[in-house]
């Protein structure tokens, strides 16, 4: 029995001593057999600069777990060691992975319903600005937040970054074979310190925002980068991995063969099978997640209505992250309003999908949200955060969209339900009655009228047959029977949403 | 020389006595060929009750105009005259055509863009009803209206026809064969009033809303009507014509060769060939507009983004006339906001199309101008108003669209030119400084902010290099160049345009 211990889903680290000659990150490999009972786990390992060597590991089950390292570099072969893997602690409930064809659930059983939220390039900015940051995320209502491993170039982005990435040569250009390994380690301390919070880091791993070259390495450099950066972080039960921001603007240096290489790598090197996916620049050109190593769909639209649509087509969980963002700055993806932003949430996710927050308001010293960090300005979070806790309160499965693409009245109302509990979300509809989509049956339900802006909820003023009739239809009733057992009495105005709970 | 006297594009008409035994309807067929200089032009007649035949013809020049009839009843054969075709009067610019493959104009060469509203049965409501209905367009935004040859059945339409289309048996079946003439001579009497008041009658010629089986007709009575209907109005100029309303719904009874069939009826009867369109229910059914007796592209559709599309893939004008109403009843193609609607025509023709208007508020009476006139109630009306004026002054040969379907920022924001003006629509985004799109050139230019809602013109604030670039990238500038000469200062509001006018 060993004296280590580390908690389910906890990263255990073995650090070994070996060659700093040469260039070990590209020489030197090294892995490890991880065996609980009769099950080995292979787990690759990486170096960390100045001799040393480090493998990581997450256990998914409690219990016993011996190790052995094997590499052709005698200093790091045939090391063995144990630990003890423990019940997990607060907010671990392990990593995140697909559940109900198009939902999430931690591996421990638990609903997770993302409410991902976006800052490039956080990492990289002074770290009193890395700690408001956090200070933010742990009031947000963000479960999830797009971070990527380079630093970036771009408007509102110029600023040097805390750490290189790479190292440069004597002649002053970067070497993509050489790490900075303060870098990484840096990036991963801050996927831990968001594990502690609960939130899933969305590890962005290619961009095209760049003036490093690190958009243009070779592909070889670039299979090492993954493989490397795969072994490093892998561990962190946190970790997602989204190949890219904008996959088609770099498919000049990078193409499409590549794409699936770089996904391929990771599931040779991930020993977890974390999420994975990738994000299209051009609405035109989403990668095709139907591919068997993406588990899920990622995807940039502004045309939330077509949620349905990307369901059907792909068959995987839709995570829309970039619907156009809250704020106000010159770029067309960054200055919606935040009332559209909250529209665009609940239309996605009364279709069934998930989708992501960025905020990009103007400010003096360029520090945005979307790519910095800081502190939020918007008013679309306090109102993701009403919605997340309305949903959480019923969903347990994951909502499925009422109807199929395109299906009458779905494709101009928004409706889901889940065992249940069903909404129906009219947007910029302001009936001042409603009954389509309501429940047929005699069956109790508790009805209520949500105003999605102003995060009230109210019981519905609900009007039974046969006075329903009249009110909806006149003298006839379309198709000659009613549309549903009740209908509901709304005001005039946009934005609303009705929950049906059936009594049980 | 004749003593009659007819302004081109006026209706002339020959009114002969002939059989009234037997059906006329069915066994009678009469034309006429209508001469000018050596140009003859075939023109049916059609039976007008109690032994009353009727031709009309619109000329199209101005002169001398010979006729003859031909019939194999004698009654109806040979039957000559003359007229004098004179310059038209005030109203009076002849029928409207496709110009500029996605637009329209008068005979006489003015642009006309359809400002349309939507009042299916407005000829079916009592005569003091149809007046107001004539009042409020007189000071209405309108220059089109969609309305039905026959009576509706529907939620909100249940009261009786003021007539009849077609008459009953001694059994009470309606007979298809036996027209009632009175029906059609009121139709065709409100056509005529619409025509001098400048408002083009896109006549509906069937559709689904049906209790007297107009819907379910046997072909054989459905060709003979469209092609007695085709003889009876077709010489009115402001005719157009909508083969129906939700083709898709009556599929079943009328299939697609039944729909192309009509098209063809139409286009054989129609000396004139007026604009010819179809307009679908489910939002995947368009009809094949390419088919080549398809004049433009008819359409209801909410995603109106999509309009770029659309003008794509058919080639031809697009007018969606049903992108959901105004209004608060339970349908939700009849409840949307005013401001949502307004947004969707400023998107719609910033996007090189046509959109329609249609208002369904609930009224105690269940007079709802959508499908009975009366009067405008909404918000909506006053903006469609401010925007037709405002194209009216610029717009010439009609919006091409910038960039085609789905190109970056076309697809997020809306943008159209003409000659020397262009619009850049900013709908749901808020900028405070707009450059995308803006001219690149040292040209002079008169720039000026429009509040959609609001209906202000504002000369913009317009920031120039070197200032824009600060303002618009921090220190770098995407691309390595400046998106455009100058950026424009906003509010952080939404439904905001810029107009830019080249000085010329």
């Amino acid at each position: 029995m060993s004296d280590k211990v580390i908690e389910k889903w906890g990263m255990f680290e073995v650090a070994l001593s070996g060659p700093s000659e040469g260039n070990p990150y590209i020489d030197v490999a090294l892995e490890a057999s991880f065996r609980f009972k009769e099950r080995v786990v292979r787990v690759p390992g990486f170096y960390d600069g100045e001799g040393t060597y480090k493998i990581r590991f997450m256990p998914d089950v409690e219990g016993d777990w011996t190790y052995e390292t094997a590499s052709a570099t005698p200093a790091l072969d045939g090391k063995t060691g144990s630990f003890v893997a423990t019940a997990p602690g607060k907010n671990n409930r392990g990593p995140v992975k697909v559940r109900n064809k198009f939902h999430f659930a931690y591996a421990d059983g638990t609903s997770y319903m993302p409410f991902g939220t976006t800052c490039y390039a956080w990492t990289h900015q002074p770290l009193d600005l890395q700690e408001q940051t956090l200070q933010t995320l742990a009031e947000a209502p963000f479960n999830k937040i797009r971070m990527g491993v380079f630093p970036k170039d771009y408007p509102y982005n110029t600023n040097a970054p805390l750490h290189d990435v790479f190292m440069p040569d004597d002649d002053g250009k970067w070497n993509f074979d050489e790490p900075n390994f303060a870098a990484f380690r840096h990036f991963e301390t801050q996927i831990g310190r968001l594990a502690d919070m609960g939130i899933e880091a969305d590890i962005i791993i290619f961009h095209p925002y760049d003036r490093w070259d690190h958009a243009n390495m070779p592909a070889e450099q670039d299979y090492r980068y993954v493989a490397y950066l795969t072994a490093r972080i892998a561990a962190y039960r946190n970790v997602w991995w989204s190949l890219a921001n904008e996959y088609d603007f770099m498919i000049d240096s990078k193409p499409m063969h590549q794409w699936d290489r770089y996904f391929q790598i990771i599931e040779e090197n991930d020993p977890y099978w974390h999420l994975a996916s990738i994000h299209n620049g051009d609405v035109n050109a989403n990668y095709d997640h139907r591919k068997p190593w993406v588990t899920h769909t990622c995807i940039q639209n502004w045309d939330v209505k077509r949620t349905a649509e990307w369901r059907e087509t792909y068959g995987k969980p839709v995570v829309n992250d970039e619907p156009e963002y809250e704020g106000n700055i010159l770029q067309c993806w960054g200055n919606i309003t935040p009332q559209e932003l909250v529209h665009r949430y609940w239309i996605t996710m009364m279709r069934g999908g998930y989708i992501g927050h960025g905020e990009t308001y103007q400010h003096p010293d360029e520090i945005l949200w979307w790519a910095k960090g800081g502190v939020l300005h918007g008013e679309a979070p306090a109102r993701i955060a009403f919605l997340r806790n309305l949903l959480e309160e019923d969903v347990k499965d994951g909502l499925t969209p009422r109807g199929h693409s395109g299906e009458w009245p779905w494709s101009r109302v928004s409706g889901a339900a889940d065992g249940d509990v069903s909404y129906i979300y009219l947007g910029e509809h302001q009936p001042s009655i409603w009954s389509t989509g309501l429940p047929k049956d005699d069956a109790a339900y508790d009805v209520d009228v949500i105003d999605t802006w102003n995060m009230t909820v109210t019981p519905a003023k609900v009007v039974t047959a046969p006075e329903q009739h009249t009110i909806r239809h006149g003298d006839i009733i379309r198709g000659g029977k009613p549309d549903a057992a009740f209908g509901v009495e709304l005001p005039t105005q946009p934005y609303l949403a009705i929950r049906v709970r059936r009594r049980t």
